[in-house]
């Protein structure tokens, strides 16, 4: 597989990891969800990772990376489906996912992400006159 | 990886397949989702293939089944992502996919079985007395 599909849900893009991480992989995958954010004006990303038997370092940094560059693009990141043996072994490798939103399941993060999004839109609202 | 992970969104299921079906994993998936429909009372599947190079007989008939399946347990499912050189190939091969829904994209595809399940509660909805 040369791409993981973006799916696009209303106001938010989906991405489903199913497979253990390389640096080509990463990379298209950071270059095709900033192109996906900014085309279908994107507020939010769900990444779910519940396929995932192993968190790295290097995923964590991927992970870390595409929050911050979604954020730079006005869009919200949440992390769902983190296995049990990942949370342990990410804490036991001391790797942190430092900024990363994290949700038990797609359903509770697509509603985190509606309320994240809400509120922020309710805080840039302009002054009504 | 052992599972295709089924995401849970609203009255819907997402399944995202990314790599080529094998006997084991196709069964699983079927399994997945067979408990999950049950469990979550959904009303919908999107099965994604945007991923798929190749949809071979083996696939389009687990397509087919996971369909039918769906159906005993009340919930539609729709296909989503084909592209267009798959369309092609199924097409030379003879293989059909009776009785599978497509939709250009997942946007579209959730659009369209928010519109089904609308029309079936509508027709089996009990006369108001």
């Amino acid at each position: 597989m040369e791409r993981i599909p973006i799916l696009k849900m209303g106001k938010f893009l989906i991405v489903s990891i199913q497979v253990d991480m390389h640096d080509e992989l990463a990379l298209a995958l950071q270059e095709d969800l900033a192109e996906q954010i900014v085309k279908t004006r994107a507020k939010g990303v769900l990444i779910d990772i519940s396929s995932l038997n192993l968190v790295d370092s290097f995923t964590a940094r991927i992970l870390g990376n595409m929050t911050a560059m979604a954020r730079l693009l006005d869009a919200e990141t949440l992390v769902v489906g983190m296995r049990p043996a990942v949370a342990m072994t990410l804490v036991e490798l001391g790797v942190s996912l430092r900024g990363i939103r994290t949700a038990g399941n797609a359903e509770k993060g697509m509603a985190l992400l509606e309320a994240i999004v809400a509120q922020q839109a309710k805080s840039n609202a302009p002054k009504s006159t």
